[in-house]
C-alpha cells in the first residue's frame, strides 16, 4: 500500500488528467501505471517527471533500449522494487531478449561484487584514470 | 591509501604474477591497475575475478560498450569512487563519446530521482508488471 | 513476515512489557506498533532504542516535525519500507500538511539526482566548503 | 580529480556561461562551485539542474533551512562526500546553528540505526500506517 | 512476484536440473529454494553462483556460522529482503542462538549509526589506519 | 577535511575530555582517533556513542573479533571509507589473520553479488524462511 492513495481519473486534478492523457497517447495504451497515479497528488512534479522521462529516454546518442538497461541497473542497485519491475517490463517492451536480460544481470552482479571489493580494499584511484 | 599495500610484480606470488601477465597480454599494455595489485593478496580471488570480468564483459547479446555503461551505472549508484573512475575510463577506451557520456549521466540521474520517489511513495507494483 | 514473530503482551518479558506500557502512556494510545513488538525479543535493545528515540526526537534546536521529515528522508534513501510508512504516518500525526509532504518529496528527489551526478562526475570538494 | 575537467569561464559554452552568471547574480558572489563547472560539459543538464534547484529550494510550505537539512540527510545516507560538504556549508549559510547541526546528526544517526533494525527484522508494515 | 517465473524441475534445462540435484544432495533436502529456481533461467550463472557459494561458505579460516553472520550483515545493509530471510534462516540452521542473533543485530545497528556519523562529519582517515 | 574541525584536548569540553581519557585508559594508548575528535563537538553524542560501542563490542554470545568482522562488512556495504579503515585496523588489532581477512572479503563480495541478483530478479521469499 502506497503512502498516498492512487488517484483514479475522476479524482485527479485537470493538470494531472492532462498528463494521464498524454501518457495514454504517447504510449498508445489506456493503462496509466501506479507510479503516475500516486505522483498525481503533486501535479507539477508529475508533469515535470513525465516530461523529463520523455526527454531523457528518447533516442539520442544512446538507443532507447540501452537507456532502459541502464535504468534497470540503477534501480536494482538502489533496491527499488517498483522500479525494477516497471523498467524490466519496459525493457522487454523495447525488445530486450532473454539473452540480453541474462547478460544485464551478469554485469550488474559482477559490478556489485567488484564495487564491494574496491570498497573493502579502499583501492586508490590510479592517476591515469583521473588525469586529462 | 588502501587497506592492503599494492603488490608490485616482484612481491606478488607466481599465481598473481601469472594473472598480471595475462592482463598485460589481453589488454595490450604494460600497466596493471591498482585494483588487481591489491586483490593480488588473495591470488585465488584475483584469478577468479579477472576470469569472470573477461567472461561477463565479452561481446555477447550486449556489446562491450553497453556493458561498460551498465557497469558505470552500478558503480555510480554504489558510490564507488574507484569503480566510477576505472569504468568511465574503460568506457572511453571502448569508444564512449562525450554525447553518450552525457546521456548516460542523464539516465542515471533520472533513475536516481524516480527511484527515490517510488521509495518515498511506496508505490505498489502494478499487476501487469509481474504477471506472466 | 518478520524474521522473528511479533510478541504480544502476554508473550513479552516484564522488561519488554514495561516499555510497551511506556509507549502507550507517552503516545496516549493502546496501540504498540510492530517494530517494538519484534524488537521486544531483545528487551535491552528495545529499551535503549525507545529511550533514544524519545531523547533525539524531543523538541530542541529543531522542532519535532522537522526531525520527523529528516527521519523520512533517511528512510527513503535507505529504501526502508517499514520506516517510510511509519515515519510518514508520524509526520502526518505531527502536523505535516499535504503541501509540506509534496515539498519534502521534491527535495528528496532532487538530492537523489544531484548526489548521483556528483558521484558520476566524482566532483572534487571545493576548498571553501572544507576550510574553517 | 573529477571524471571530467572543471570548465573555467572561458572554456564554457555561452549557454553554460549564462548559467554561471545567473548563479553569481542569484547568490551574490563571484564564486561558482565545482559541481556546476563539471556539469557545464552538458549545458542543458546544467541549466535544468540549476533551475530545478532554485524551484525546489525556494521558500514554500517548508522553509529553506529545513529543506537544506533534508538535503544533507539524503546526501549523508547516500555517502556523497561532495554533497555533504556543499550542503552542510549551504545550511550554515542559511543560518544553521551548531545546536541544530548536532541535532540533525543525531536524527540521521538514529534513523540509520532503526532502518538497519527494521531491515534486519523484516518488520511487516502495520495496517494502520497504510490504510486511508 | 519475481521478474522471471520460478522454474519447476520439469521446466528447467538439464544443466539447471543437475544443479538442483546437487543442491538437494549437498543440503540433504528435497527443497530447492526460489532463488535457484529463478536463477535457473541462466544455467551458467546458476552453476557458477552455486559453486561459488559452496567454495566461499565452506569451513576455512572463518567458521561457516561466522560467514553466515557476515552474509546477513551485508544483506541487511543492502536492504535485500529475500537475502535477509534466507541467510537468517541459514544462520539458524548452522546453530545461531537467539543470543547470537540479538548481538548480530546490535552490531549491525551500531555500525549503521557510526557509518552515518562518519559520512555526516566526513572524518578524515587517521594516518595510522592506512600506513603499513 | 571533515565538516567540523578535529578537537584537540585543550579545545574539547571537560565532558569530551573525560571521554578521551576513558578511551585512552580502556585502549591503553595515548592516541584518540579522528572520529572521536570530531564527534566531540557534541559531548553527549560522543559519550553515548563511546558507551554504546563498548557495550555492543564486548565479549558476549559472539566474540569480539567476529563482531569486528561484522562491523567491517556493514561499513564496506555502506561505502564508508573512514569506517572500513578504522574497523579493518581494529580487526587486525584483535587478531584477524590475512587468511581471515581474505575470507571476509570473499564473503562480502559474494553477498553483494547475490543481493544484486535477488534485487534484479525480485525473488519472492520462500514460505519456509518466514513461517515459524
Amino acid at each position: 500500500m502506497a503512502t498516498l492513495p492512487l488517484l483514479q481519473d475522476d479524482a485527479a486534478s485537470p493538470e494531472a488528467r492532462a498528463v494521464f492523457d498524454d501518457i495514454r497517447a504517447k504510449r498508445n495504451t489506456d493503462y496509466v501505471n501506479n507510479f503516475w497515479r500516486v505522483l498525481a497528488h503533486d501535479p507539477a512534479l508529475l508533469k515535470m517527471t513525465w516530461e523529463r522521462v520523455q526527454q531523457v529516454m528518447a533516442p539520442g546518442a544512446l538507443d532507447p533500449l540501452v537507456k532502459e538497461l541502464i535504468y534497470v541497473a540503477v534501480s536494482v542497485t538502489n533496491g527499488c522494487s517498483y522500479c525494477v519491475h516497471s523498467h524490466t517490463a519496459a525493457a522487454r517492451a523495447k525488445g530486450m531478449t532473454d539473452a540480453q536480460h541474462a547478460e544485464l544481470l551478469a554485469v550488474i552482479a559482477l559490478a556489485a561484487q567488484t564495487n564491494a571489493l574496491a570498497h573493502a580494499l579502499q583501492v586508490e584511484v590510479d592517476e591515469r584514470f583521473t588525469a586529462r
